[in-house]
């Protein structure tokens, strides 16, 4: 029996670095889909120019106009959500770098698991955000005569559009790393039960 | 040394019904929050006559206008998450009251633990969809030409800001629960690792 319980023991050790492997991975991955997403985003910017006839009796006027991320709030809210979330997974890894095999008996894991939890319903919601606000820019509103902007700005829709779809990629990573920590601490506690 | 086992023993057993009791207490709490939300969301609507002049020659014709939630994909979002959520909460406290002693052994306390974390980015993203379309309705935005409604609308308004404010409640209730299933696991495996 005790022979039993030490080949365990050897192959749960050997399974630990593949474990903390496949966590760095999917944290480099949020990391690199959240910066992507960021800096999409943060440089989306269109100017075109529109003819507008001010009076009818002259020729129309060339207006130029242009889309920024920072005229509409939700867009604001999602850059800076998607900054944080790739900031937070790079210092994340680094900590996960650094903290080594110490790392696994501290209580730093539990802030982690917690810090991975706000960060994806933080994501989740600018994403929520910008999908709305972006569906009535693609698609306007009648009801409240809203019109649609894509339109006329279709490069800064379709860079958002990217942005948007990465980012929600990045926050299934983050909320994938948040199952992955609760299903290894419900095996461990389930170690726990059966102890007992 | 035994006696002091079953002390703790004795001292862990009659802390669980209580820990069951506030989970129970918790998940009755997010019922009623996203409940009231998706029922003020919901039945939300205004209709008001506006003065419309066609012809500057002839006097202004009444035009009744109404605001439902329907109107915007971001409030159908909104009121669709909230009646999921609702109907979770009351599934699983449903869940917890049948299943009762036998819960904590089963792996069924993962499924609850997974699905009240999808129910939490579930609601959170509506959040923020209703919120950044909601901030333009009562804002409006002149880069994109559109107009605030909320100076016409008022009651609808207010009304859907209230429902926003009582599932966002609802939202930090669903992340309260995960954050506590958390706390429990890795204490669980704590033990496991004190054990080792």
């Amino acid at each position: 029996m005790d022979g039993g319980g030490s080949n365990l023991k050897v192959v749960e050790e050997s399974s630990r670095p593949k474990v903390r492997f496949s966590h760095a991975g999917l944290r480099i991955l949020a990391l690199a889909l959240t910066l992507v997403a960021s800096i999409l985003a943060g440089v989306d910017k269109e100017t075109k120019v529109l003819s507008v006839a001010l009076i009818k009796t002259l020729p129309p006027v060339q207006v130029p106009v242009t889309a920024k991320w920072q005229y509409l709030s939700a867009f604001v809210y999602f850059v800076v959500a998607n900054a944080i979330a790739c900031s937070y997974a790079a210092t994340s890894l680094i900590f996960l770098m650094v903290a080594g095999r110490c790392f696994r008996h501290s209580t730093s894991s539990l802030a982690l698991v917690m810090l991975d939890l706000i960060i994806t319903v933080f994501l989740f919601s600018a994403e929520g955000a910008a999908i709305g606000v972006g569906l009535i820019g693609r698609d306007g509103n009648s009801h409240v005569l809203w019109n649609k902007v894509c339109n006329v700005f279709e490069g800064f829709c379709r860079h958002m559009t990217a942005a948007v779809i990465l980012s929600l990629l990045g926050s299934f990573v983050f909320l994938w790393l948040v199952v992955l920590s609760i299903v290894n601490l419900h095996k461990k506690s389930m170690e726990t039960e059966g102890k007992n």
